[in-house]
């Protein structure tokens, strides 16, 4: 198979231009159309995807369009251990830290997915350790604070994984450790989290594929240096999740180390080591399998052809409508769940870190939009803030909505005849409907056009299983659009340039405009 | 004064539209350049727009569109008094808060600035109270902690202006109670909140203007179900910001009850009692003092007609060449500073809140674009997420970086020959160089086109006076942009519709697509 072609040489695209100004309105969001429009995913939840406003041609076409750029093969060949990662020359096999999906791939002769699966085996094993007593700090104290190190995909996604789960977890009986997370190089960011917890009882894990993170090093030396102004010895209090061929593996600076390679993407390490030290530390072991479980089975359906039984692939299709025949420069994730206050963060970065290019796979510029701008709140928070602009803006920006029936504290209260809960569903089914429907009103600043377009993935509660399924769903529909757009979305050169003129600046090797924005800012 | 017109009617407009395409380049980007560009701001602060598109001829017809709109004069109604908010029908009074800007602004025979330096005195008072011990609980114990109730504009202005200084406050030993926020009607947010603290020592904040606000009040009835359980009288626990007319003022439910009135735009309240109460609990009433008079100072400086005299003039006028004749359809706040967390997320509140509107003040639709959509999070962290976008992406997005030569805390560490707050400074000149000028490479995944525009907002430390003079800068570009853009920016109709059906869903009163969504949510 060699079908990596443009977005724009595809036949179904040229027919798809030719469908620009579908539109949703109270005429087209029938209740019809919501019974209709409904795409089983993993774990019990649903794509709903009335309020776009892809109608029958559009959909169609797309499904011409995944089928022509053989969307579906290109997964098979990813998760079979083909090297999708051109630039960087390596396969990509975040897929496998969750299960086999195809063939066994082996790479110098051994079994990528075996390897994932034995280190999830040696995180539960450390981790009952912890819990059980059997691993104690210098005064035999059990540990109640788990700090997780690292920046980027090392912090993102398993910090919105953890708070994702934090109140769930607390209700069933099952948060072992609470977790902090030290990202920033600023000092006050570990500054800020040192002097939230108790030292003595901290375990600390350091993230870092090639164990040269800038911050992330500098950040385990202010831990270090802390431990021992406390007295504690800091080979006693970090673990270590790397690859094996850095510095950081195999150290005995660490009480444990934990691996990846070079086939997990820091943006897509939520469900290898870098997610499962820390959420099985704070949660235990099964409920980081069930979050394995979760995202597996939704790998599984994302292997479906047919788009109205694969959300992660109409999700994915219609958003290339939405960006290259609409023209939307941007694209919302509002979900109406607290817990998932910092999921948008973590999307903003595996979305935009994939697919923000300008050149395809073959580094040939291309001519047509790639990734949007990400961005959300939870509701109803965004309620009261950016909804305004969404509501009645000159841009219209699609909205991707969450929802659960149920919360996850079993905290509630009725007021005025409605639970919390029952308020906050409210308000989602609201205002699903206040975009896409708007309301015609003679005060012109309180006429709503209508014909924003969202979609809504709902289900019973948010739990591991549930959010595993909602991460990969979100995984697979990047890497569907990357596929799309013909880019490389596992790669992120965008990020060196900055890297190499930051040790230039520090090492006052710079001049012109360079040196002025340094002394500035007292360098 | 009758010069409210669109912006596409002004000659200057129209002048600017035949300069589209200004660029930033290596070639442009000169240390001259850099020294020239700097704007000094109040506190000490500065902004640089070096790395701006906006060459001289550029900059010489902002200037003329600001003098063509009157912009200064503007600012001048509104700050003496003048019904701004015409679809209100209400003055817009927030300068006054932090100080009298003019003429004294009487209405219905008060003297507003008088009222809110009267509330300022109160909240003063009551809150050297409870740091004294004269105000204490049921047990006669002193309290710890503070929790805001709120949403939206009372609760992410507040939010983000604690964290901003937290690590300030501890490392001067100003922090005398520690505060938490409950916002969302997700029941999970309050038990979150709730399970962190310790009830009996916790003063609560009611923030609602209208006293009626449905998240809000759920959230109150549940904090003081809690309470109660918890054997502890809520009158004791409870203190209320809000207007004289709401039925939570004068009311002995609560412990003290603080006063705004319908002049402060929940967005702009930070300055306000509704600020100034968690502020003032937190760091005590000098530290919100200081705060109120950076912000002071920022406006004073925000009536120069020079907009190279003016920062938040130049800021705004700059704004809108990249929106409205450069085309770009979002902007990216990106502070290096860990304090700054939640700063980025107030200001995505401020500004599409105000001017995410496609009606002028009079109501009619206007014919080009107004407010952007506007995301970000803290350097380091973005430059590990979504930076790749923001360098190679398809879409070129302006940046407003923010820095500082020195952190809050005093905690830093050497390694590698430069400190934590080193690095941080280094990779914020870094970024601002490579964003600008690129780096051409003849892999082309690793080519860097440039051209990509920022400006620098930097000083000496984030300090409460720097925060004040930073929150104000941004208040005041939104307010001039609203001008230019002929917009009502302080009202927020956009949220009307949503609210009001969401009433009709929890009372059942719905039908077609609505009662199907209101049914896949649990209702």
């Amino acid at each position: 198979m060699d079908n990596w072609k443009n977005l724009d040489t595809r036949q179904a695209y040229k027919k798809l231009l030719t469908l620009k100004g579908a539109a949703v309105s109270k005429d087209t969001l029938t209740a019809g159309r919501v019974r209709e429009c409904g795409v089983p995913m993993a774990a019990g939840l649903t794509y709903n995807y009335a309020a776009k406003q892809a109608d029958a041609r559009v959909l169609a076409v797309l499904q011409c369009l995944a089928d022509e750029a053989g969307l579906i093969s290109k997964f098979e060949a990813l998760y079979n251990g083909e090297v999708i990662n051109t630039g960087e020359n390596r396969r990509v096999l975040h897929h496998l830290t969750r299960g086999q999906l195809g063939n066994p791939v082996l790479d110098k002769g051994r079994d990528e997915g075996a390897f994932y699966q034995a280190q999830h085996k040696a995180v539960a094993e450390f981790a009952a350790r912890v819990h059980s007593g059997s691993i104690l700090n210098e005064k035999g104290e059990t540990f109640t604070t788990v700090a997780q190190i690292g920046i980027g995909g090392s912090d993102l996604g398993p910090r919105a994984m953890y708070l994702a789960l934090e109140q769930w977890a607390k209700a069933k009986g099952t948060l072992k450790l609470r977790a902090r997370f030290i990202s920033n190089v600023d000092p006050d960011d570990g500054a800020g989290a040192l002097g939230g917890i108790d030292l003595a009882r901290s375990l600390f894990i350091l993230v870092s594929k090639s164990g040269t993170t800038q911050e992330t090093l500098a950040n385990e030396l202010f831990v270090k240096a802390a431990l021992q102004n406390a007295g504690l010895d800091p080979a006693k209090h970090l673990i270590a999740v790397t690859s094996e061929t850095s510095p950081l593996a195999n150290n005995p600076a660490y009480l444990a180390s934990f691996y990846i390679d070079d086939y997990i993407g820091g943006r897509f390490s939520s469900t290898s080591a870098v997610g499962g030290a820390a959420l099985s530390l704070a949660f235990g072991p099964q409920v980081f399998a069930e979050f394995l479980a979760g995202a597996h089975e939704a790998d599984k359906t994302a292997r479906e052809p047919d788009s109205t039984k694969n959300a992660a692939l109409l999700d994915a299709l219609i958003g290339v409508y939405e960006r290259n025949v609409q023209g939307y420069p941007a694209a919302a994730i509002l979900p109406y769940s607290q817990a998932l206050s910092r999921f948008p963060a973590h999307l903003q970065q595996a979305d935009m870190e994939s697919n923000g290019k300008q050149v395809n796979r073959s580094g040939e510029p291309v001519g047509y939009a790639t990734g949007p701008v990400i961005f959300g709140e939870p509701g109803t928070n965004g309620q009261h803030s950016f909804y305004q602009l969404l509501h009645q803006g000159t841009d219209t920006v699609p909205l991707q909505f969450i929802g659960f029936a149920e919360n996850q504290s079993g905290a509630d209260i009725t007021v005025d005849g409605s639970t919390s809960q029952q308020k906050l569903a409210a308000n989602l089914a609201a205002q699903i409907a206040a975009f896409a429907c708007g309301k015609a009103d003679p005060g012109r600043n309180k006429n709503f056009p209508g014909g924003r377009p969202s979609s809504l993935i709902y289900g019973k509660q948010l739990t591991p299983r549930t959010l595993g399924a909602l991460l990969a769903h979100f995984e697979n529909k990047i890497m569907f659009q990357g596929f799309l757009w013909n880019l490389n979305s596992f790669d992120q050169e965008g990020v060196q340039l900055g890297k190499a003129l930051t040790k230039q600046v520090l090492a006052g090797h710079i001049e012109g405009a360079l040196k002025e924005y340094a002394a500035l800012l007292g360098l």
